[in-house]
């Protein structure tokens, strides 16, 4: 069933809505890494050093690369739905490998540095989060692509999926700020307070995650850009995307 | 215009989801006021004490009543239109004022103690979510309550309110966690780490905060709970409260 097509005025905003949501995703990744690499001291996989694996992983990871599959089925919301479904699959993988390195890392710094685990809200959400989300990637697996439910089943299942793999990657941006909060008062502790240059970009990261967080959540639950099912599910990707850079061209 | 009702199941489900969004509600108002009063020693309008009427009123003030507030539409879905929305306005001044009290509160504490304000990325969050909810208020009652804009207003304006309404609720919820998380480090510190009762607490304080959050977004995101439009605006709100009480005892 191809659907009616929303007025054009609100087709119109979609690009420049996506834009905004990839230049602050973009921002969240540079941020994330100036912090680790410059204020932090840069990476290695021991000592010290091997903390900052953890929050860069993180965000690019359960947030950026996360918050990318979700937008997936509105950039692409023209396209076969099978290509775009199986893009989002692949996407949500990266995300996983990324949270799975970041996690190894701040589990082996603790173990190395003899300090306790999972103590604190940021690492009861965390794990919380990285579990569900595992979760959630099997049974989107399993219903939507391989083996594939009956339609029935298919359909009661998408709008849990969509829910709450929306509002996981909310609570994977809110753990992001609770962990960022945390290590700054444990790293720079007295002289956040001072307003230095770290803490000041520290706070723009953790205000950019929440932006893309926003963006992201408001461009998926408007009715208007909803994924457009088709009849025939033929049409080459690279058509759609023509497609897709003209409306943006408009 | 009366909307067609969605299937009973649909419908029985309701009154069990809100249920369980109103015992986590309570439950952390209840887990606030014991961290606040038991283990960080209770209140006092000078001196340390006056630190702990801002969790409270927060946790009060900006998740639980404008929880309650936006779950309202949901709750009494079959009520006359005029008669919610003067409730929804009612609780979400409530909220105002516990979230004023709750501001003036930490910022009198950190004027007295020498303390810099405005240095967190929590502070910043909960300034911007304050400010922005306030206005978000006095949109609300413009559009919808007096003067009351044209219909075309209205309805051009509610899907931004409920969006940003909903939005500023979440984010509200992680500023708190942000605020949960950078008050423990400061209070408890390394003691944190040996898992003490009050960490434990604050970390389930910190669980009921976002389950609550979840419970909000879940009920009032699901279209079959939508809130019904009457032609007759005129029955009583206390007839329609009956109904949702028949209902729930089904």
């Amino acid at each position: 069933m191809e659907e009616t097509e929303p007025p054009g005025g609100a087709l119109r905003r979609l690009p420049w809505l996506v834009a905004t949501s990839q230049l602050l995703g973009l921002l969240c990744v540079a941020l994330g890494a100036v912090w680790t690499a410059y204020f932090r001291g840069g990476f290695a996989w021991e000592g010290d050093l091997l903390f900052n694996v953890h929050p860069l992983c993180m965000v690019i990871g359960m947030v950026f690369l996360y918050g990318e599959a979700i937008l997936i089925f509105r950039i692409f919301r023209n396209e076969v739905k099978k290509s775009v479904k199986i893009i989002h699959g692949i996407v949500h993988v990266g995300a996983l490998i990324a949270a799975i390195i970041g996690l190894v890392a701040v589990f082996d710094f603790h173990q190395t540095k003899g300090f306790p685990h999972l103590y604190s809200l940021h690492s009861w959400c965390g794990l919380g989060v990285v579990i569900l989300y595992f979760v959630q990637w099997l049974l989107g697996f399993g219903f939507f692509l391989f083996p594939r439910a009956a339609p029935e089943s298919r359909s009661a299942y998408r709008s849990i999926h969509t829910f709450f793999g929306l509002a996981l990657f909310v609570l994977s941006v809110a753990t992001a700020t609770m962990g960022l909060t945390e290590k700054l008062i444990y790293a720079i502790g007295d002289r956040y307070g001072e307003y230095p240059a770290e803490g000041i970009l520290a706070n723009c990261l953790g205000l950019a995650l929440i932006g893309f967080g926003a963006a992201v959540a408001y461009v998926v639950t408007r009715d208007e850009w909803r994924y457009r099912r088709h009849d025939g599910e033929e049409a080459p990707l690279s058509l759609h995307f023509q497609r897709f850079s003209d409306e943006r061209a408009d």
